[in-house]
């Protein structure tokens, strides 16, 4: 899973049959028939004492890097699974030397791996998601002071140990809550692909794969051929950016004009995995978002430069272009997922009327309900042994919705009294508000993580701050009240998505719901006593906020939306509001025509794009887009000049390609928090622009090359 | 087949079997299997007078593109490629025309085909090595003005129409003759691969294979595809090339140090596909080659920069580093060329008196004898049923010795009486002895583009000149008899390598060596009417020699070489000669030890490396080396994982590469001539460098990118 600039966000499982795609890679041979000797470990089972040793060790050593990354560059790639791989070597070199002395400890699963990877994730992801590099330090005085504007006490809060230890306490686990009774439909309806969790599910059960199993071993040697590739190519593209804008990340693949609309290929191996595990129809989706936001809409806009907005805003700005780049992709975003939302909360209330009514239907998997969408396409496929067997797992060990939705109450309940306490600028009636709102965002981002892999919770975020900071004003702390709710909602969010990311990858290694969940909470519990007090160490020790040393940019960005916010509503850009409507009953009007259309099974079914995913691109351009049609290019030619080899191994390349270029995040993150700098640049210039530097190279005293 | 710097020369043939190589990917399946059902047609039956006029035209065409890349940027690519396909498309139009038309002419078969080829490329091939953009043009007025030295009528002569002409009828024959008495012992005992040759006849007989030939069809299928992507990838490297040193050609794959030393990928599919057709322990030697060179020897040298010579001269110099480098360059070729040109004539003359004793043993190929280096590997293996079909019909339209022989001595002694007269400043002594060692230069070319598929012609042109121009001097004109000589040198040795590399063309073809020498002759006296007649033209429209529409930059280049001769061999740099000698007598020592281990079957003789492969990145870099390593590791690591599939598909692949890539030299050529600049630049810049670049881009007005 990726976030678009802030970066990490814990998330983790190989898709066996990404729906709705023209040529669904369904599973040829099976890999749980190669693990069909080996015992499945109970829930309790699954989560040992180790395990959580282990995941406290290595969440703490990964939060340090993320907060150091928080505070200095502030762009935290995802290092999920460096987490997955280091937690498979520490584990088993665990098991190894304890054998080696003569103890014969409990042999280590999947599923064990599964909840170790889950729980470091939770607990690290905290240091990402708990806005330490953003909201948090939007707050403090050191950040504050680089602003003229609401430089007050009403506006400014420290960041001390405990406040903030009982802040994250209070937001962190009500996401766990709000999503937790949606996940059988996210998993088994939808089968949504969670492209990153599906991959990390494949390196999980390549790890795991008993000897003998000829085919399986087929896949596992060539997902790792495609992940050595992969991380290779990741090292040597670090290599040539030595400075902004420099690197294959920034190579102008379609030409000058287009790379300035960020139409371009970035060489991306996770893209490219992401695209040929994503359905065909979402590739096409994101192509067609990226062509009529960047192609068309945004330069339309920026012709209105001077008139619909001030023209002496840079792009980046809330009030210029920036603010219809937000606001209408998160409103067809929202468009897409209320429509799901109110047609699960529909078809679940027929469902539970014609069960009581006794007229309810016998479902082979066990699923309650057909599900709209995406399953549509699906369930006319038969499943597949692997399904069958990862469906019955899956919903073996229930987590009662009464406890989740109980449990989400009270904590609600606790928050609405104690964070007024917290954040006086916060009242009772906006925490109630935000905790109703909460889940709807929770859903829609979980769903749009599942079909595009992109968590969008940063976003959320952003209108969190823009929404309450706008209604409570700057006389009553609303910069404060706006980064707040930010770290409310992107709390609630976040975790939302990386816990069904996170029951994906359990549903592919057979690891039971309620272990994840379980762990999932352990791991939450030790990130939000961790990550505080790392950052407080940071906070001490660093000049934090200084652009020499440690500039903590998005701390900055984050306060300058929660200041713009305070100006009202009536500060967002011409016409923009008209255009948000416009799209999100475009996207509602999209996803009727799609359910009309799997109900009377017309043929374009099939080829009604998704309104979520033509948002994605909007705010965050195309070269994503390119790789994942790439991506797509690459498998729908795999599959016609071989099918059947395809689907085999399709999957394990595509887990390769994604895996290979996250872990070398790790070593990168290392590198750069040495300060050790690339040592080559690659730029492309135009020719104009190229003849003024060849004059500049050729006056250095010292000839470049 | 590449030239270093100057650009094109003529060649095109796709190897059986790389000798010598670990592993030498001898064919699986038949070519010539599938071309069973044909009839052959006799050698006069394959060249048409259809096929000479559309050579004709052809000639004109590629002739005009040759010149005036000669007065332009001086780079001239090889343009063999395109003359194949342009020849393979009008033939096949003029006979589909004509049957659409009711008349059936003779079937187009793929012996007319490569006749037309070798027809084309003769002609063209005189706008290149004629040097029009070299020699002829260092002589004029127009660029002696822009030097002071030897300015005077002695050391100037222009360019009319006739003298060129005659000096290129005198000059261009002489060099078929010389080397075709050689040609069984390079094709069929040396085995010699001739890549680019190879690589052409690969794809004649990929354009006419016949219907029904499954395995062969694949074969054709697979090089196609792979001369498709070469051609995408060539023309996308054009669109970053808008400056000097722009482009993936110039990438640092290695980092910038060892991009200085001239050590990188340069992303170019022709050598990458050279690489794959040429032996291993070939590619093994030019990367042995460029560490010693560039790696220790010319750092060291630089090293005494100020000391062994002047510290003011350009590296370009031949005063300077560049002195070195060409002549040691020269003198280990030399050292290994003659000890095989003599090993050569001591068999073949215990040959021939074994055989009037009546002692000589059958041999199944008909060679009369096995060949030295090389072809002691080859001969341990059979030969499969393809390569023993093609010695047959190589062997069948013999050309007798005596004529070849008697036709040099005659076309000598016209030299020797009518050159004088051309160019004064040439007496009939020196006329003698070019003719004496030119054969020998010849031999020692065409082995080395035999071996590792790059003519050095214009290395031997610089050596006649600084040679004749130091043993005249000034005083006599030694500047024009030095380019005169260079004129001389280049015209026979490099027709010599090409006519060989048309011979190994028609070898895989089936093409009588009579027709090709036939179509050889025609071609040769057709481009010398045609270029000079183009020269003349260009010269009297255009202001030649001014830097800003025509440089025609080698001219000049050509004309300080004789410059600097005149002044004599002890402006040589220090030690220059010593190296060489140690060089001449390290390749002799390298030879001898090899024919050693063949006679002795050590089993270090297939692991002996190639003093001449050794020696060609001496003077041009190790870029290439790099490329052709890649193209010897993608072909090992495909054996190991399939050895039959990369027997039977690895030469298509190569051939696709190297066309592909070769084809693109067209459309780029007419842009170019088009003034069609590429529309951005690549560049890689080091940190330092980056950092002023990034400073001085903020300052332009309209920020890039």
């Amino acid at each position: 899973m990726m976030e678009p600039e802030e970066g990490a966000a814990p998330a983790p499982a190989p898709t066996p049959a990404p729906a709705a795609a023209p040529v669904p890679p369904r599973e040829a041979i099976s890999l749980e028939k190669a693990f069909e000797g080996k015992t499945l470990p109970t829930w309790n089972e699954q989560i040992t004492v180790r395990a959580v040793v282990v995941s406290a060790g290595l969440g703490t050593f990964l939060s340090f890097i993320v907060m150091k990354l928080n505070i200095t560059s502030g762009i935290v790639p995802s290092l999920n699974v460096s987490a997955g791989l280091l937690a498979f070597f520490m584990m088993k070199t665990w098991t190894s030397a304890l054998e080696r002395c003569g103890v014969f400890p409990r042999p280590f699963t999947r599923q064990e791996n599964t909840v170790v990877q889950t729980c470091v994730i939770s607990c690290s992801s905290i240091a990402f998601s708990g806005g330490f590099g953003t909201y948090i330090l939007g707050m403090s005085r050191k950040i504050a002071k680089g602003f003229d504007e609401a430089n007050n006490t009403m506006n400014v809060e420290e960041p001390s140990l405990w406040r903030v230890m009982a802040y994250l306490f209070l937001v962190s686990f009500v996401g766990l809550f709000s999503i937790v009774p949606l996940r059988k439909i996210m998993i088994i309806s939808y089968r949504l692909t969670y492209p990153s969790g599906s991959a990390t599910a494949h390196l999980i059960n390549s790890f795991h794969t008993p000897q003998g199993a000829i085919q399986a071993k087929q896949q596992v040697s060539i997902l790792f051929k495609s992940f050595l590739g992969s991380f290779l190519w990741s090292m040597f593209q670090w290599f040539y950016t030595a400075g902004d804008s420099c690197g294959f990340g920034s190579f102008p693949t379609f030409g000058m004009e287009a790379y300035n609309r960020r139409f371009y290929f970035d060489f991306s191996a996770t893209y490219v995995g992401v695209g040929m595990i994503c359905p065909y129809i979402i590739n096409f989706s994101l192509l067609i978002g990226s062509i009529i936001s960047w192609g068309i809409m945004w330069p339309f806009i920026e012709s209105k430069r001077g008139d619909w907005y001030d023209a002496n805003l840079p792009n980046s700005s809330l009030h210029g272009l920036n603010g219809y780049q937000v606001f209408i992709s998160i409103a067809m975003i929202m468009g897409d997922g209320l429509f799901n939302f109110f047609s699960i909360l529909f078809r679940t209330s027929y469902d539970m009327y014609l069960k009581r009514t006794g007229r309810a239907k016998a479902n082979a998997a066990g699923v309650p309900f057909a599900g709209a969408g995406l399953a549509g396409a699906n369930e006319r496929q038969a499943l597949s042994f692997d399904d069958r067997r990862r469906t019955q797992i899956f919903l073996k060990d229930q987590i009662p919705t009464v406890v989740a939705v109980g449990a989400y109450v009270a904590l609600a309940g606790i928050s609405v009294l104690a964070i007024p306490h917290i954040f006086r600028q916060l009242k009772p009636k906006h925490v109630v508000w935000a905790y109703v709102v909460a889940p709807i965002f929770a859903f829609c981002n979980a769903y749009g993580t599942g079909l595009t892999d992109w968590s969008l919770s940063s976003s959320y975020g952003k209108l969190a701050i823009f929404i309450f900071g706008a209604n409570i004003g700057a006389k009553d702390g609303g910069v404060i009240a706006g980064l707040a709710a930010c770290g409310l909602m992107m709390g609630i969010v976040s975790t939302a998505s990386d816990l069904i990311q996170d029951f994906k990858t359990g549903y592919l290694t057979l690891t039971s719901p309620r272990a994840m969940f379980v762990s999932q909470v352990i791991g939450t519990g030790i990130g939000c006593i961790i990550s505080p007090t790392v950052f407080w160490i940071f906070y001490q020790a660093y000049d934090i906020g200084n652009d020499e040393g440690y500039p903590a940019p998005y701390a900055k960005i984050y306060r300058g939306i929660a200041l713009l916010g305070t100006n009202g509503w009536d500060q967002l850009p011409k016409y923009c509001l008209r255009f948000c409507a416009a799209f999100f009953i475009l996207a509602i009007a999209i996803c009727a025509l799609k359910e009309v259309a799997n109900n009377k099974t017309w043929w374009i079914r099939d080829y009604i794009p998704s309104a979520l995913g033509m948002a994605v691109p909007f705010f965050l351009g195309s070269f994503f887009t390119i790789d994942m049609c790439v991506g797509s290019l690459i498998l729908y030619m795999w599959s016609k000049s071989d099918r059947l080899h395809a689907q085999m191994f399709a999957p394990a390349v595509a887990s390769g390609l994604i895996c290979g270029d996250g872990i070398w995040s790790l070593p990168s993150s290392l590198l750069s928090l040495g300060n050790v700098e690339p040592p080559m640049c690659l730029r492309v210039f135009d020719a104009d622009t190229n003849y003024e530097v060849e004059q500049f190279l050729s006056t250095l005293p010292i000839p470049a090359a």
